[in-house]
């Protein structure tokens, strides 16, 4: 049997033989929200880059730059980290070039996967059910915060482990944990997200229509896959 | 107010400023489990080495020695890592030097803290009201399984913060995730342990009493705590 595993943190990914896996990146507040949204409404591509300073030089290509570090925009760049942004018409046909604190980072880090796959909860289904068409066994790559664990990635992967369960056997306890913690949370998701370390660091920067937008289940049926350094929609079925 | 915070993994412990807390090592099955038990039943001391070799020369100092790798007992060793051959007469008394997979570990890596003290749910609530006592936040830090996350660890965590909920506030989202995967499993601890994959390794080593015994809480009452070296019943309130 196909199996499930779950990557709680960048840090701890050297841990996972990505190298016969599909990878499911999620960083839900909010740059895996953000990829879904914008190639959802049109967005050409995103690449991800780790890099900063990389991902400003794009702008001379021709891309749409959009920069977010410790939850705030970058100064110079198109685009901040809000997924309604990524929905704008301006971005409409556009490539867009990223970099955010973690969500990009842990994309570098899935190098060596068979697939690397954008999930939120916005995609939740169709990530689930692109994964059970799949061979492979998969690994869920939490991207956290700076290394430590949060909540609303972790939920995300206990909400995806459920959806899969029937179908992939659990690779570890990490999968056991999330989702035992999603079936506790998830009667009450709003009140758990709200004290959440994250949803405070955005409170502070007021973005609540951002997290009530980031948790909402199959808003879009896009699959968004990496492919060379692009993330585009997956409409291949490759 | 005081915090508390949860360690998954001893990878992701550089991520944590020890400097100024008490640290709670926790290897439930069943290093730190062995520990409380011993000492708990009159074992003077337990030394910890992370490394084997280094613990087999405390031989010749008069130390008995315990070893596990593997969840198996290192050739040549006195003691294995039962907490029930910790408790027999010929252990009372006798000083020992003891290393394993991943509880000593653990320990080796929590050198900078304030206080290293040893928890298991057999010493649960002893613990608990040890750190309330103390000025100092924690940081309850999980052995784990060679790095990656185990669910008895992180249901000890669980268990433990939500000992401690009125007295510390959550430094970061992992006491969250925790604290509820406690409160959804607490109820049918032995079936969701009997999943886990620690217990299936062990269940192929034939130890169910061991892991019986090591869920039970508070059998004892000593909070053992790290002295230069060795591991002692705390009993000078220092």
């Amino acid at each position: 049997m196909k199996k499930i595993d779950v990557c709680l943190s960048p840090d701890l990914i050297h841990l996972y033989d990505l190298s016969d896996k599909n990878v499911v990146v999620v960083d839900i507040l909010r740059a895996t929200s953000c990829m879904v949204a914008g190639l959802a409404n049109g967005v050409r591509s995103i690449t991800p880059f780790a890099d900063l300073e990389a991902c400003r030089t794009m702008k001379d290509l021709g891309y749409l730059i959009a920069g977010e570090r410790g939850g705030e925009k970058v100064e110079g760049f198109d685009l901040g980290n809000s997924p309604l942004e990524y929905m704008a018409a301006k971005v409409k046909g556009q490539k867009v070039a990223v970099t955010t604190t973690n969500g990009t980072v842990a994309i570098d880090r899935s190098g060596k996967a068979v697939r690397v796959i954008i999930g939120a909860f916005l995609n939740i289904s169709a990530v689930a059910e692109y994964l059970k068409q799949k061979k492979e066994s998969a690994v869920i790559f939490c991207a956290g915060w700076k290394g430590t664990v949060n909540l609303e990635d972790s939920l995300y992967a206990g909400a995806l482990v459920e959806k899969l369960q029937n179908d992939f056997a659990n690779g570890s306890d990490a999968p056991l944990l999330v989702q035992s913690s999603w079936q506790h949370m998830k009667h009450d998701l709003a009140g758990f997200i709200k004290n959440s370390s994250h949803a405070k660091r955005l409170n502070r920067l007021d973005i609540h229509a951002d997290i009530d937008f980031c948790m909402r289940e199959d808003e879009f049926d896009v699959v968004p896959v990496l492919s060379g350094q692009e993330l585009v929609v997956n409409n291949s079925q490759a």
